[in-house]
């Protein structure tokens, strides 16, 4: 397509770099320039530091040399982390978190912090989608999403209590992968919520995704993903598709046409056991665990720095100081009950095939509904978004794949990612 | 026994508070003096702040005016977290944990941070046996344990991964709690093994250990500890009997004879299903998921600072070095299992009575052996242990009980308190 460095994927620049026909430098060169370029209307980042990021001398590894954003309630030794909240401004801690210092150790380098939500809660960013200003890249990881949508990085670093990895890559057109709880290490994330944040990346391929998290996670064989035909693709409009847009709908049915018409089994019969039944419970307890996670882990915010956390943030604190323990802790009791019942349910090499956003993204700054992904994350599920063409506003579409097997399910999106529509180009 | 308020525990301090014939600055005295007194010998703090803890306002709640001691690797705005390292020394992050933000909320205040092991680790700390200052105190919460039994502080915040509150409880003959995991916020906890570490306290009766977590957990049930008979207790030596002390076994076994005398059913038959095959493996797994995780959390130290961690961790996490993903994959899945296979194994209202430790705190600095702790904390059960008696060289022995919710098995052990041998005064 061009010749610019900033358009190679994660493996791409990688294997450039290895083989000696890139030089790292001119590689994020290159990002640099896309970033000033860009920067006054897609304000992906929240700190930038170029001169530093031109300075690193990165080691060899899964990374070599490739520019990766780190989403800013993430810790870094040498960039503050405030978390786009103005009792954090400038904070430093001194330290790399975990999966920050796995990256760096894998050659990534750090050009900055890409903008978030408040603490990765409901408060928009100042990010814009960048296939159109005027409208939202989703969030709560706004900027890392927009960044790798927007070629000003290949990979980027950002985190999901509810939907904020998927949703911002549906929205963008790029391709938004959440491993399984715990897979990358979540020391030195500034914590939301213990039980359901969870790391995950940002890439422009399936491939370049599990670079990604391989790197982060220490997990070496996610780094080479092969294509593979799932065994079987369970189609699942619930549990919300009358929120979903028509334009989502279809690309979901095309999406499940496509695997049928590759020749593998797409079953839409309703979900089995009583799961379907219990999918509006397990939205409903993800929607209580969060806040109230949040209300605890942010108490010293909310005692001394109350009148600097958003009106957004502080009714959603206010309105957990009414709930009792044992309502959090019944959620919670859903939560495992289900995350074991699962595994009699979708088989490991069995994909379950959803929409991960209602549709194209909005207008306006407020970041859409996690309704699509709130029950996955709960799981601990595995998930990816795939982009999937756009909607009638010129705006990307997606899917959501969710399996057992974080390995398996990089290979079965491989599989499907070259069947569905490329996302516009911003 | 005497009039010295510090010798108050954290019920009868607080509801004397309460009822105005103690005056919150008094006890605070009184617990400044204690330390003076002893800290030479005992050493149980890292840092100490008399001035700030004398100057505190306390509000009203569940803990008001109680002085609480924190583990040095839980986060507080206004004194440093060094966990034990050269590396953080002096380090201050600028915001509460989330468990020291909720015990301020409640009135507790905090004179200083309670001595650690190398973040929590392997490294033994200075602290001493309050009961004979040439024995270990245990760990890795050696500061936190010791200091409550000596009558320094009615209550303390410590964390275990394998054993690091249940093992120093029994060794310095205090009460310590291990709530289920998650019952407390881990926000703002340096952490070393994010699916095993867990927050629990140290206080001198299991009412005080209940409204210590009612405090910090916003569990409010916790504060108000009912006794209450099991239903049964299951008698488990395994995994590690033939590492019990003779005198450890001999408490336990007599625990076990009280239990039954007062009409309870005892019952000593091999464990239920295939669980006792499977308790050398799930020892096992616990085993190696702490150095793992830890190995990943602690990243950036290993990278910047390998000259500053002690041997014993760097060789913990160099040893990790060689393990595949898979394996650790593995262990975390059996964890799984397990903690859903658990349920079905133990009843709602029964206890399991195992060993805390081996026996009586062995002589010198090392903090001994936590495998009498790794399978609860791996399962994410509450745990608890009460002094129970002495052994041959006059240091406190204990029990440990194991339950399936935390309101419960607080009450079973207010029910067996009264019926143990209480433990010697320092």
């Amino acid at each position: 397509m061009t010749s610019d460095p900033a358009r190679l994927g994660a493996v791409a620049a990688r294997d450039a770099i290895r083989a000696g026909t890139l030089d790292p430098a001119a590689l994020m060169e290159a990002c640099l320039a896309r970033i000033a370029a860009r920067d006054a209307v897609v304000r992906a980042w929240d700190f930038l530091d170029p001169a530093q990021a031109r300075a690193a001398r990165p080691g060899r590894g899964l990374l070599s040399g490739l520019p990766v954003g780190v989403k800013d309630v993430i810790e870094t030794a040498d960039m503050p982390t405030a978390c786009a909240s103005a009792i954090h401004a400038g904070r430093r801690t001194g330290r790399d978190a975990a999966c920050v210092a796995a990256l760096r150790g894998a050659g990534g380098v750090v050009p900055g912090k890409t903008a978030t939500t408040e603490f990765a809660g409901y408060h928009p960013t100042v990010t814009r989608n960048p296939h159109n200003p005027a409208h939202t890249p989703g969030g709560s990881s706004s900027g890392s999403a927009a960044a790798v949508a927007d070629y000003q990085v290949p990979l980027a670093i950002g985190t999901q209590t509810a939907g904020s990895v998927l949703r911002p890559a549906a929205f963008c057109g790029v391709v938004g992968f959440k491993p399984s709880f715990g897979v990358i290490d979540t020391g030195g994330l500034f914590h939301f919520s213990a039980s359901l944040d969870t790391l995950g990346v940002f890439a422009r391929s399936v491939a370049d995704a599990g670079l990604g998290v391989a790197a982060l996670s220490g997990w070496s064989a996610l780094a080479e993903v092969r294509p593979a035909a799932p065994a079987r693709v369970r189609l699942i409009p619930a549990p919300s598709w009358h929120l979903a847009s028509d334009a989502g709908r279809a690309a979901l049915m095309e999406a499940a046409g496509r695997i049928a018409d590759a020749g593998v089994a797409v079953d839409d019969s309703p979900l089995p056991g009583d799961m379907a039944d219990a999918l509006a419970a397990l939205a409903d307890a993800q929607a209580l665990i969060q806040p109230y996670e949040g209300r605890r882990a942010l108490a010293w915010e909310r005692t001394h720095h109350a009148d600097r956390l958003s009106p957004a943030l502080r009714a959603a604190f206010d309105a957990m100081d009414a709930v009792p323990f044992e309502d959090y802790r019944a959620a919670r009791q859903l939560q495992s009950a289900w995350q074991h019942r699962i595994a009699a349910l979708m088989a490991p090499d069995e994909v379950w095939l959803t929409l991960p956003a209602a549709g194209e993204a909005p207008e306006g700054t407020a970041t859409g509904d996690p309704v699509f992904n709130r029950v996955w994350t709960l799981l601990h599920l595995p998930a990816i978004s795939l982009p999937h063409g756009h909607g009638p506003a010129g705006l990307p579409l997606g899917v959501q794949m969710v399996g057992r097997h974080d390995a398996t399910l990089l290979a079965h999106a491989a599989w499907l990612e070259p069947r569905l529509t490329p996302a516009p180009v911003p």
